[in-house]
């Protein structure tokens, strides 16, 4: 097992309480023979600043969690080979820094790529408390403080983290707490009527009570619960809309009870009709986001965060930034990612993010914001993510969650680094392969910004027309002459939801950028790209290349020598992705092939 | 609950032990003013003869099982308000008249859409024995007697059928004795190697050894067990390949074993690729089992049976007959139905399957098989059958298996009549209805023959293209200007496996019957057919008319006032069965007017 603090072998003691000692205790086993002073200054929170000291010993002064981070830094600083030689001061752009982890209280994980739940088995908590340990110091040397143990679609018993499990609830949260990780908890928003309450209704005072009640009992329990995540009125759960209110009237009565403790409500914007009939051309799936919320804006109490999937979409390879997070500006936001390959390789294809979360950083107005979530792609694996390399994405989420301005080459650089003894050369070429892994896996897959031609439900590998009549709103509608659905004001008027610049930039096919063309307009396979090609061109010559460079990574990748386990494990998932990105490639080709009849223009292989 | 026999309402008694007995409990509590007198003859076996004699008393002849289907003959004719005036002779077609139950240890039915097993429970067998002695009156009155009661897929622990679980197979046997029906069992090839012999090659001493002890084991504790049910070599499952050994030497091991006992073994010549390349065009998945098993003709023991599923392909609602079971003259054939309804409407469409039989057999000589079986519509519903409809398929395959020429209607009318007390109109409806139900169901799914065009895995509702490019090699190869396998001569291949009266027959898209049309040939959406209508024209009505036959029959169906609780059922299944063609028909219209872009001639609506 290669983890990026691999070097720190040295298991954490039991006995730590506080941030402070663990500090301490990681600065002694790691740094030996490094003097530091370590200065806590309580209202510095999680900043902190390093000052080296003529002697060549450190100061390191800040909240308890800020010390634990410069600890961290000092530690990995060094292990990167880099000197702090003048003062650094440092402090996170958004005080919650969010894993959503998907598991179910029987071990599953939905959309789990890495094994089974670290925390539940059996329909319990009950983990290792080692791996949790371990756990804890990778997300706190990643800057990460707030942790959703359970799934969103809560399913029975989950219900008990805050009734009969609130007793393992808070030994889970004793461990954590040296790290400076707080527990959050999903929870079912029907789950008064558990309790003899008859209804669920937000505005009803037996719905309020009891939720106040819960809280009390639950923060006498965890006193430093993060708060809630809340999946309300989305694909079957249950929520407001039941009773005839809205969604701030829901998420308000929780903030309501968890005030009195400082908890927030984390309310989940994941709201569409997934009973779409796809004759229905007038409803249009990434719309529904913002007529669900926009017009709450301002509507929410102050200790309410809205989360948003970074696109209005699903976690699609390619999505345009959700127009919640450009235009709700009266209301708290954090931002969702995932970090779980769902529809990006299962963690068996490469796929390294921050250059896709940079990019929607260019859209995105850092202020927008003021959380960021990453759906979780842990479990019980050995390395924690499946894929030894897919803990790329987890670290360097933790460095974009302290600070999108963060440059992604030096990120997954310095994760290289930690994680392996690489030389120059291979280092290298791994940052690079890593950098351009989600380009590669997106020339391969659905073109331009389609999105969706994925095998239902399991979402590994290409079934073009997989969900195209199917109830979830996610149609291409390619004919044999055209492919995509035009959003425009003319067409769906998705884009109506977005400021007027974001609509010039988009609107128009002929000044589209090439990678969002298919998802906002409806074009023929005989359009003239800017670069002279046909659109179909285009698409053949996507694939091909995706094919050829994922078969050049497999190369380079076969070049690095790798310690084990990881060695084999990522030879094998190579070979895995060789095979997908030809079938994609093959696939995706053929299916545009059968319906346009036009050749390639290179003359290579398309199959009948 | 309404079954066919409902008027039997007394339960069988625990105490009867033979066929006679039976008979004679039937008659009296069926018919108690009745006189009978029943003559064992055993050399006459299932055969049976009644006598009305002059006094108004009958004698009834027969073996020991055929007096209880004497019986059942007087009982049922009378209750269909047939009198028996003179003297009537009767004798089974086939010896073996089977029912494969696909059920695993764990209660689940594979293909099972009537509830869970009436078999097993939680990994034992465990059952009710009043519902196994209805489920024994039902088959006998039926005709059949042979019922395999696990999956040929065995999954653990089925395999202790064998093994601990003998004692409980024997019991079960004992339940099933009165009412004729013999029990067989689906075995695992492997299953020496579960008991320390090294290998499951059928030409190694150890392997004969270990099988001819279990024979001797487990009839000493089922001595009229019918045999064993085999699926080697299939779809994952071990087989005689793993040894280099053909499928000859496999089953003639197995029946070398069963033979001292008077038992047979049934081999299921379900055989072929299923990880195809798409890319592949030489492969065609229906020549698999020809290329398998027609080299082996005359190399089997007498006491094996293939089993030999009707069509190629794999039960969809339109297959040519198997080659196999016009070619193979000097084997044991049995032929394979499916009452299960898996690709036929999940016993929530109405799918009445004796006109698709009757197809069959104008094609198949009656004595080219010895055998007849069927993959079981049964589970632990209340009525047994999920839809209560649907139990005229297990009624009339019982029929059939007794009589292959027996007439349709008539087959039909009598369950009708001896499951509901309607009057003359509706009975006439029903009947009606039931026997159109199968090419309703075909012009609304995939048209003329081509198949696969469901949900994958699930196999209920339309996915025009969601195995087009999977492992299983059920392709169309649908583009913009042509559809469907060319398996001609000058194609696959695929008609050379058949004698020359089938391929002038079938070889030629001018004189092929149109239904096979798109099994048998790829042809332009303008192909020009005998009727006049172009092929595309020609899918578009069939898939209208498929939907306006369906609410037609929704509408004569609520006309019929059926008892509760089926009339519940049936309406609530109907609606399903509506959205469900509704479904089919506009998506598969969609997806040819995407493709060919040519609009209904008569202007109806087609989508996007």
């Amino acid at each position: 097992m290669n983890l990026w603090l691999r070097q720190l072998k040295k298991d954490i003691p039991a006995d730590l309480h506080t941030p402070v000692e663990l500090a301490r205790f990681e600065l002694g086993s790691a740094l030996p023979g490094l003097k530091t002073e370590l200065r806590v200054q309580a209202s510095m929170g999680d900043a902190y600043r390093i000052d080296p000291l003529d002697d060549g010993s450190f100061l390191l002064t800040g909240g308890s969690t800020g010390l634990l981070y410069a600890a961290y830094r000092l530690i990995t600083d060094r292990l990167c080979g880099q000197e702090i030689t003048r003062p650094v001061s440092s402090s996170p752009k958004y005080a919650l820094r969010m894993i959503n982890c998907w598991d179910n209280a029987d071990g599953e994980i939905e959309r789990g790529y890495a094994g089974r739940s670290l925390f539940f088995r059996n329909g319990r908590l009950d983990y290792d408390a080692d791996r949790i340990r371990t756990l804890g110091r990778l997300l706190a040397s990643a800057g990460l403080n707030v942790l959703c143990i359970n799934n969103v679609n809560v399913h029975y018993p989950a219900q008990l983290l805050l009734e009969d499990y609130l007793p393992d609830l808070a030994a889970l949260a004793d461990l954590f707490r040296p790290f400076g990780v707080k527990l959050m908890v999903s929870v079912d928003f029907s789950q008064p009527m558990r309790h003899g309450v008859a209804t669920a209704d937000p505005l009803d005072p037996a719905v309020r009570a009891w939720w106040q009640d819960t809280a009390k009992r639950v923060y006498a329990a965890v006193p430093d619960l993060a708060g809630f995540l809340v999946k309300a009125d989305s694909e079957g759960r249950p929520g407001p809309f039941t009773y005839g209110r809205n969604h701030a009237d829901g998420a308000n009565m929780l903030a309501e009870a968890l005030r009195p403790f400082g908890g927030v409500v984390v309310w989940r914007c994941f709201v569409y009709n997934c009973r779409q009939d796809w004759r229905d051309t007038k409803t249009d799936r990434p719309k529904a986001a913002w007529e669900h919320y926009a017009f709450l804006d301002g509507a929410f109490s102050d200790n309410v965060i809205l989360q948003v999937k970074h696109g209005p979409f699903d976690f699609q390879v390619r999505e345009p930034l959700s127009p919640l997070l450009l235009g709700m500006k009266k209301t708290k936001l954090a931002m969702e990612l995932q970090l779980a390959q769902e529809y990006t390789g299962h963690q068996i294809d490469l796929y390294t993010m921050i250059p896709m979360w940079k990019e929607l950083y260019e859209e995105l107005p850092a202020d927008n914001i003021m959380s960021i979530a990453a759906v979780s792609n842990l479990g019980d694996d050995e390395n924690y993510t499946g894929h030894p390399l897919a803990a790329v994405n987890l670290y360097t989420f933790g460095l974009l969650a302290w600070d999108p301005d963060v440059d992604m080459t030096a990120a997954v650089t310095r994760w290289c680094r930690l994680t392996y003894e690489l030389d120059p050369l291979q280092e290298q070429t791994l940052v690079e392969l890593l950098l351009s892994s989600r380009r590669t896996y997106e020339k391969y897959t659905a073109p331009l910004g389609i999105g969706w031609m994925v095998t239902p439900h399991d979402h590994y590998g290409p079934n073009p027309s997989g969900y195209e009549y199917d109830l979830w709103g996610t149609y291409h509608k390619a004919d044999r002459n055209a492919v995509g659905i035009d959003r425009t004001h003319e067409g769906t008027g998705y884009l109506d939801q977005y400021p007027q610049y974001f609509r010039d930039k988009y609107g128009d096919p002929a000044s589209c950028p090439d990678l969002f063309l298919l998802f906002y307009h409806r074009l023929p396979y005989t359009f003239r790209m800017r670069d002279g090609r046909t659109l179909i061109q285009r698409i053949y010559d996507d694939h091909f290349e995706g094919l050829e460079e994922t078969r050049a990574m497999a190369d380079k990748l076969s070049s690095i020598v790798f310690p084990e386990p990881d060695a084999s494990v990522i030879r094998e998932r190579m070979d895995k992705q060789l095979y997908n990105a030809r079938e994609w490639c093959d696939i995706i080709n053929t299916f545009f092939h059968r319906l346009s009849g036009i050749p390639d223009e290179h003359g290579r292989t398309i199959y009948d």
